[in-house]
């Protein structure tokens, strides 16, 4: 693993790379005139919570192995790291999943108030968009950017995995006309019905977010198409990948580091991996998950090694 | 006003450019494979619950009124009136204004509940900027339009303006850096202080949002520079107009026609202008508001008399 990120030719690590994000963090949540204080210190709260930044980290690597600056896409980092920031505030709100905790802080709307939290969550979903169009350069890629990250956090996306997780915790099988795209694995489990739904469900609520990283990514850098394919694909696999981890670190994981209480999803009877499949299936498909999108970016060479070592490092990770 | 708004050169009048935007909200939220159905049936729910469609009208009065084809205006016209009912859907919820009627009908987390009214919220404003992004060309005028969009709506415009709303309801004196930009209405009243403070929220709840809409339909017509501060500054005009319009009929209106309770805000003690300056002053105000509006479009000519049209509706309105 230290082998994979250590400096190649002078270029930053993905330590540096977390920094320069959070750097730019910083910069786009800066007072100005307009701004209320209580609302933008509510949005710098959970965005300075802090976490992997693996989204964004993976908008700067995925460009960075097309041959882009990496420099170049700081806005789509910080862009998607928040509407991820976002999608928590509201996920954790009483009327969803009432979480008072998030990485061992209380929660925004623990630490502010309901409706500080639902305008904080707004805007920075708002900011996202506004940070797009104001700094990626050229417009034909500002407005690919664009499209990929709303298609990807919308009602298709994102926004639609926490109804149906919602509906599915509901006991109510979520109706949807389609159930997302099958990468397979539902062909071959024990309960192939409860697996396509764990499936879709995630695919749509976390993998959606984590391709449009990729394609992002690529897009600044200016790939062709077809790259832009192979990171979709390489984005879809490590999503799914990250969530099966999610769900083994829920049982196996280390509550101090992890910031929440752990077990909680097998308490509340969610749908899991390793509660369908079993803990050691579960590793094995997230590990077959990782080395599928790792081939498949072979064709990247040498400059998609940094990327591979973060896929890698999804199945290794302790919190 | 029958004559403003009366046909001209065959073009579609008034009553059409709704039938047209609304058309296009029913496109737009078609079903589709990936979507949860109670997801879209909330978010049709909330945009289907009628409203006078003002901003999305707008959008293509002003693209008509710079000599474009206001067909091309369609999509920024749909963007907007789906953020403006996602902020009313997420204004209504109980931990903000806690609203039971919208309209005569049952607020969304009335008709659905709490968790699904935040999330239709949050899927119609991630939609707006993928519909601006998908269908809005050339892909400059795609990103302008994105970028007019996210700034009015966000912390800086609506949100901000919402929060600071909130906080003055609470008695709390919003903490802002700024003042938003004054008319030059503050100078002349009675509570300068607090007229100021209404005026500022305004400017940004309502105000920043309505200018938007003006300035997406100019750009969409390949506006030059000048034309799109002239359709701002008469944005601003109206937008105040409107809110001093809307204060007014809180207290004159009637309940049937609003479709929910009036003197609501007088009864909580909230700011309005008839409160801070009585109604004949504020009616005054309202006039000279949208008597400035028009004088600053006169450049357009002839093009310009059913915006022109528009903004007089908005003081002659009673509901």
């Amino acid at each position: 693993m230290e082998r994979l990120i250590a400096p190649r030719k002078g270029r930053p690590v993905f330590g540096e790379f977390r920094k320069i994000v959070e750097e730019g963090f910083e910069r786009y949540l800066a007072p100005n005139h307009d701004c209320p204080v209580r609302l933008r210190e509510s949005m710098r709260y959970s965005v300075e919570a802090g976490g992997k930044r693996l989204r964004p980290v993976m908008v700067l690597l995925a460009c960075e192995a097309c041959g882009g600056d990496p420099t170049d896409a700081i806005p789509a980092a910080v862009a998607i790291e928040f509407i991820h920031t976002y999608s928590l505030i509201h996920d954790d709100l009483p009327a969803m999943d009432n979480d008072d905790l998030r990485r061992g802080q209380p929660t925004n709307h623990k630490q502010f108030d309901e409706a500080t939290a639902i305008l904080a969550g707004d805007g920075l979903l708002t900011l996202a968009f506004e940070i797009l169009a104001r700094d990626v350069k050229p417009a034909d890629v500002a407005v690919a950017c664009v499209l990929d990250l709303a298609s990807a956090a919308g009602v298709d996306g994102m926004v639609g995995g926490q109804m149906a997780d919602l509906q599915a915790e509901e006991g109510r099988e979520p109706r949807v006309e389609g159930q997302g795209h099958d990468l397979g694995l539902s062909a071959l489990g024990p309960e192939p019905s409860a697996l396509s739904q764990l499936e879709a469900i995630h695919l749509r609520k976390t993998g959606r977010l984590l391709r449009s990283a990729l394609t992002m990514g690529g897009r600044i850098a200016k790939a062709d198409k077809n790259t832009i394919e192979m990171l979709d694909h390489f984005g879809k696999c490590v999503g799914l990948a990250f969530q099966i981890a999610d769900d083994l670190l829920d049982i196996t994981g280390d509550e101090a580091k992890m910031g929440k209480g752990v077990r909680k999803d097998a308490e509340l009877g969610k749908l899991t991996y390793p509660g369908l499949l079993g803990l050691e299936e579960s590793r094995r498909r997230a590990q077959s998950l990782i080395d599928e999108a790792c081939r498949s970016i072979e064709p990247l060479g040498d400059r998609g090694l940094r990327l591979e070592a973060l896929a890698r490092f999804v199945l290794e990770r302790d919190h």
